[in-house]
């Protein structure tokens, strides 16, 4: 390496810390005390006489107490010692093409990760993919994991989450009152869920993705021609994560593209998915008409060598659908369907991709890369939703689900893209029926076109929607969407968006454990524990700042009022004297509510 | 009049001009020439060879191309006209009191606006309201401007409106493919739809609400005893109606209370809402165990004459139902509801609003103010939504509406507050069979409690739901709800989240016209019309703003890529050139699409 390298082009930090209100902990399940499953605690004031509560935590050891990040070194190697366990064979994989990097050189040239390691692979005739352990009947340490942090880390069932469940509408789906391994490995088994877990990514935290389980959300992060840098983007996974994205995509279509991942891959502790058929493109001068498959699966290896937990495969895309869009009124909006149509019409034939399908899962398999089957004909309108192009590929999608699962591979699908809200259910139904049930994983949907620079909205309203009636995952949308690239901010806004989105959806569901946030919070709202209140949020930051715009005085973080109504108004003041004289008043008279009931009972009108 | 008054005490200037692209155009009605209904026009580039886009405008004047404002003369009076043809009486009114504008005095006064005029109001045994227009099968000048204005001024059917209607999914609803005054006068007196009109409001261009028409958005504005001034509420008055409400409420408690009002109603354009009990709390010092009937009958007149177009009215809170909230995690929530529930606990009786209900009907009929039922016991959080207390309220809600209609009032009924998303359907579908059909106007609801700061965000997703399932109109909710009061960015932030729940539902109901304005961006969209795109969006200074954050220079609003994909790699780019290609391709082989269909048609697999 050039030591004289200019400093931007080898990251040097990153945000980190715990937030406000919050520490990380670290629960083992029973008779495993190797496992250490990551949550976060928010403590709440003393006055609340609660327990702290505990929430899921995707974001690493970067909100540790003081966190010690090396970037350079990557992160501590969880997975290292159970992947050691497996028959897998180590190599010395692929070498680095200048290609790889979109030729950049010299001083350009930002350097590989030195955390880098030679690569691991499965051997053709022993387990690999969580799905053939599975099938196995092997539970494996990353489904005993994903089952203690599905749980929030409880041990043992939740008090009334039986009747949370029932309380809930989950539109068929199976979510149990408390998550086992053996439930885990069950729903992998039948290809309901996934665990993203590369062999070449031991510094994974382990999740789940399936409709049984909490509902994911998904950040998209990348670099452009035009724009961004390895720093820069290094800190948007971490940033993303710190918010609450569950998984990560790197979409980077610029130069540096392979050692900037390997940047966010050592760094990262959540699954980070690619669609490489845009690395495959820069290889070829950014010609859709020059891919071939030697060139696309090279970097299928290439990339699965580095880690990468999941790969957009827009296999749906075929030489004869392409003509079904031809009278769309935005065609096809998708990056890798479009570059696939392209080819396909260019050489006018079957996409490589499709013809190709079995050993893209033999590669896939070896890694234990998981398929996200991409939507490449996904509307990108409402004037497109629910077409017969958009409907022709899910039904190709399913096709490839099945031959995916033969060949041991896991599998989600991804889902569009533009829908009004009355064609939302409708996918839902259709991809759980025509992909035997494998996750969905939505972009959205988008319920309106008419709002730029509000898609995150737009679209969240789609997305809740859609994770209520079963969708695994939802990709963010970010107020950038089709105006720009999302910066810092951006990120931000888009996961916090897509975590209410999420968890409304929980909630919907009756998920047992996700009303207990909800309740906390609106007891300290009730109790004007202002702290507890911003802190329990999914944004403490940006509630204590908008509270103290107009109440700035910390004395006013203990006020029971706020700037709405003012110190005489306020309506939860009121109540509060209230209760305690409801409750005196219903004592002198012998039990108000017996008398209210009574009153209610008579049919209690005045006027009849 | 004080000629040495401070300059703040007198509002000077509002926000004014058209938005980026548009202008506003005024259409009569076939045989109306006096009846102007303003809309405004969105100006394609020529390339498009498209007709301006029509929208909906409720923003009034002041975003005419060269706006004559002048805030102490009021807006144009454009009902005069109509008001003097029916028969209501002119009289001198109640005389101002010190309390009604919290007792302030000298150069902390603000001064009455100089536009208003000595009040009028309607005989015993004549006309006054629309219902009772509708009722007695008239068809008023209001009627005939909302059926215009609905149509988006056209004068016939659109091509595919029915089939757009039977598109969609309405839930039972009723949309017309085309509004004509006789169906605005049936749903009017079938108590359906209300237009909102005060006869001392002349100012107002009339707007409908009900299930039938475009599902419609309201904003709160309003000082409180913390913070703000006169020229502060009129100015986001102006501001919330330039980015698209329908409605606007005062919900002032601060000083001053009378004379800011006087300014709002004499600039509105739109409906002015208040809670009168809010101010009548003002005159008792804020002791709600001081309220007294004559002190809160007096206030209602008070409003009445000034022309406010809509009550809230908390009649549904019962002394009975108090108890029932005894357990909640939240209590009771709405201010006007806990107002009162403290009176009745206090004097142990009855509420006066629900035992003076006739004479509250007799004042409102009077002048044409509408009802909306105050859901007093709302829920504040999730754990309390769809409880007892809420549903018993409701249920009283209904009993009061046909008291009201049989008194010759308009009525709309308001509701919660914190749902989560699989329990606001019942919701919906309660308040339709209690009230007899009367509109449902809902504030949110919020379907997750842990996101302060974001509330805009978790209620715009269920305000989409329920505006699709039959809501006619949404309180909108912004970032600062819970957490302070809504400076000017907040309520742009709400109304524009607002406008896309309430456009999402109009789309997902089928509503003939809605589409047009997605379909118009989409194509703007596909054909990089950069300018057309943020113009045609509910934000274009937003929309161009994130633009040029990446690509700022004046060529970039002709590039045919942008910054998330950059000039070689544009999917839409691609897509372009695919059509043309796709067209001689099909050509080429007699007929690509098909062959296309033929091979689908013999299943279409390679795997088999």
């Amino acid at each position: 390496m050039n030591i004289h390298r200019k400093p931007d082009l080898v990251p040097q930090s990153v945000t980190a810390g715990p937030l406000p209100g919050s520490r990380k902990v670290y629960v083992s399940p029973e008779d495993r005390a190797d496992i250490k499953v990551p949550f976060r605690e928010i403590a709440l004031d003393p006055s609340a006489n609660e327990p702290p509560v505990r929430v899921y935590d995707p974001s690493g050891p970067y909100t540790e107490d003081l966190p010690r990040i090396d970037l350079s070194a990557g992160l501590p190697r969880l997975r290292e010692a159970w992947l050691r366990a497996r028959r897998l064979e180590t190599y010395r994989g692929r070498t680095l093409r200048p290609e790889d990097n979109g030729n950049v050189a010299g001083d350009k040239l930002v350097p590989p990760c030195p955390a880098s390691v030679a690569p691991c692979r499965g051997r053709d005739n022993a387990l690999v993919t969580q799905y053939e352990f599975a099938r196995a009947g092997i539970i494996t340490e990353e489904m005993i994991y994903v089952a203690a942090r599905e749980n929030l880390g409880r041990e043992k069932l939740l008090e009334g989450a039986e009747q949370r469940l029932a309380d809930g509408e989950s539109f068929g789906a199976s979510i149990p009152p408390f998550v086992t391994p053996e439930f885990v490995r069950d729903e992998i088994a039948r290809g309901r869920a996934i665990i993203p877990a590369n062999v070449n990514h031991p510094e994974l935290e382990p999740m789940i993705i399936g409709r049984n389980f909490l509902v994911k959300i998904n950040a998209n992060i990348g670099n452009s021609a035009v724009t961004s840098s390895v720093a820069e983007e290094v800190e948007k996974m971490v940033w993303a994560i710190r918010w609450g994205a569950d998984t990560v995509m790197d979409l980077s279509t610029g130069r540096n593209i392979h050692n900037i991942r390997d940047w966010i891959l050592r760094n990262a502790p959540v699954p980070i998915g690619t669609v490489p058929i845009y690395q495959a493109l820069e290889k070829v001068d950014g010609d859709p008409v020059k891919l071939t498959w030697e060139i696309f699966r090279d970097t299928l290896i290439e990339q699965a060598e580095q880690g990468v937990d999941y790969f957009t495969i827009h296999a749906g895309v075929r030489l004869a659908y392409v003509p079904l869009t031809a009278k769309r009124v935005t065609g096809i909006v998708s990056r890798g369907g479009s570059i696939m149509a392209r080819w396909c019409l260019s050489h006018h034939r079957e996409s490589f991709l499709y013809e190709h399908f079995d050993e893209i899962c033999d590669i896939m398999r070896t890694y234990d890369v998981s398929f996200s089957l991409g939507d490449g004909l996904r509307p990108g309108s409402i004037a497109d939703a629910n077409d017969r192009a958009q409907f022709a590929e899910l039904e190709t999608l399913g096709e490839l689900t099945k031959i995916a699962w033969e060949k041991g591979c896991q599998v989600m699908i991804e889902g569009p893209g533009h829908i009004p809200m009355h064609k939302i259910k409708v996918n839902m139904e259709k991809q759980l029926e025509e992909c035997g049930e494998a996750p969905f994983y939505t972009l959205g949907p988008l319920t309106t076109d008419i709002a730029p620079g509000y898609d995150h909205i737009t679209s969240g309203i789609g997305a809740a929607m859609i994770g209520w009636y079963g969708c695994a995952m939802l990709c963010y949308v970010t107020p950038k969407e089709h105006l720009g690239l999302p910066d810092r901010d951006d990120v931000k806004t888009g996961v916090i968006t897509y975590r209410i989105a999420a968890h409304a959806a929980d909630l919907a569901k009756g998920h047992p454990a996700a009303q207990i946030r909800d309740d906390a919070l609106s007891r300290a709202r009730f109790d004007f524990r202002w702290q507890d209140q911003f802190n329990l949020g999914l944004d403490p930051d940006t509630a204590r700042l908008f509270h103290d715009e107009t109440l700035p005085k910390e004395a006013h973080k203990v006020a029971h009022f706020c700037s709405m109504c003012g110190p005489q108004f306020c309506s939860m003041k009121i109540t509060q004297d209230l209760r305690d004289e409801a409750a005196a008043l219903a004592e002198r008279d012998k039990g108000m509510a017996e008398k209210s009931a009574e009153f209610l009972q008579k049919g209690g009108k005045l006027y009849v």
